[in-house]
């Protein structure tokens, strides 16, 4: 297998020092050159597109073979723009020619087992709302290699939880139904291209044999370095990453209505017990 | 882009009828070819392999960019022994030559918070809980899809939260982490090869437009059919899928434990708010 593009792969996913003896194909060449699109050229996806992402999705590991996820293919103009100003008006949820929401699907267990007139009092706990999270999250990254490997682009977005509520009544959510992001599809505009962003050193991520508590301030000082730096190339805020990390969870408020998550839940069916 | 072997692999993953005109490539033809893989040789992993996982696994989306998950590489054979009888006994966590365990961690960024002496507080609700499980699943999912690549294999082993605080205790994790699930990575046993599994039909889960709650049955009793089918192949118990999947979420017993996840959460200082 050929080393070619693996230095420079890694030095953009680190942005700096990075593990350079890793195994290396083209499958990880592709993982590592993930970039969040969020600007989308207006053409429609490939035919046969949409089915071979689902595919893809499903195809990925589902706890238990229960297959808890859903997931709702929205085109229609209007629709994204609702779903936009949930977003806080995200344009690119407009923009896109497709916007995938992945969904934490209980209702199709307590379906069947109201058909059967059997008892699912298991769902009422917060494990299956796990469960259904993390189907729902596995099948969608599956979907995120598949249409990269199509020369697509995508971008999650978790904003989609500021109000569970209102995304529930645009695509007709029953209970114990939770979107659990939306997910921007489409072919990239050339004009304005998206760049690899540095993540945190892998020593900070993975630890070996035991979990390593001590917060190693070296690597976090120098991956705000490399952040400051992809900021300055990309015309963004020069802002680091522990700042503005720890911005985003300083008050409840900070949450983007998100603190009200247990709340709509509850409202919306499930017990999580 | 080759149409070999397309049909044949959707005629896997779905065990019936298909769409069969889904754009197709090597990384779909590869992401379609998943298969569990509970049997393992003794080998160790190739050098460099566990870092092209974790490299992989970081490339994956992360919400806003907060990284808040981590990963034990576990090796020690009393310690693989320890996670297998969390998980009642899992013979191949003990088999693989690798375990890893993926964590929603929302402790570094307490832990970045409390050495600036800055407020921490939205890390005390469910949402983001949601987000380190959510971000724990994306990386595992991009650590799958490389090992894959490499000719290995993997499971995951959901059972750990059988016993959150057992595996913390275990592996030394500090309050505001959990063990999302497990991961037995290694080199497929080409004496006890793994099949692909089917899956419920596509229209099951792909809504367009709107959620359609209407619970097509004959699609699931197809199903049903694909299951037993692929059940009476592995010399498995012929139980189809809807009444096995039901039998999993009956009563809060059927849970294997997890049940008690809320309160172990809670312990474990995890707000929840």
């Amino acid at each position: 297998m050929s080393g070619t593009g693996r230095e420079e792969a890694l030095r953009a996913r680190y942005g700096a020092e990075a593990p350079l003896d890793i195994a290396w194909n083209e499958v990880i060449a592709g993982l590592l050159a993930h970039r969040t699109v969020r600007a989308f050229r207006p053409d429609p996806l490939p035919a046969g597109a949409l089915e071979a992402l689902v595919a893809a999705a499903q195809s990925a590991p589902s706890s238990s073979n229960l297959q808890t996820w859903s997931v709702v293919a929205v085109e229609d103009e209007a629709a994204k723009r609702r779903l936009s100003e949930v977003a806080r008006g995200q344009r690119h949820v407009v923009e896109a020619p497709l916007v995938l929401v992945w969904l934490a699907d209980l209702s199709r267990l307590g379906a069947i087992g109201r058909d059967r007139a059997q008892p699912t009092d298991g769902l009422a706990y917060l494990e299956m709302l796990m469960v259904g999270v993390v189907d729902a999250a596995l099948a969608a990254q599956n979907a995120t290699v598949a249409l990269e490997s199509l020369g697509l682009g995508s971008v999650y977005i978790g904003a989609l939880r500021n109000d569970p509520e209102a995304v529930a009544e645009l695509l007709g959510l029953p209970p114990n139904v939770l979107a659990v992001f939306g997910h921007c599809v489409g072919w990239p505009d050339p004009q304005r291209p998206a760049a690899v962003k540095p993540r945190l050193p892998q020593d900070v991520v993975l630890h070996r044999g035991r979990y390593d508590p001590s917060l190693a301030q070296g690597p976090i000082a120098a991956y705000d370095a490399a952040m400051t730096a992809f900021q300055a190339g990309q015309r963004m805020p020069e802002v680091g990453w522990s700042g503005a990390a720890l911005e985003r969870v300083r008050v409840p408020g900070s949450l983007s209505g998100r603190d009200r998550l247990r709340a709509i839940l509850e409202r919306r069916g499930f017990g999580l017990k």
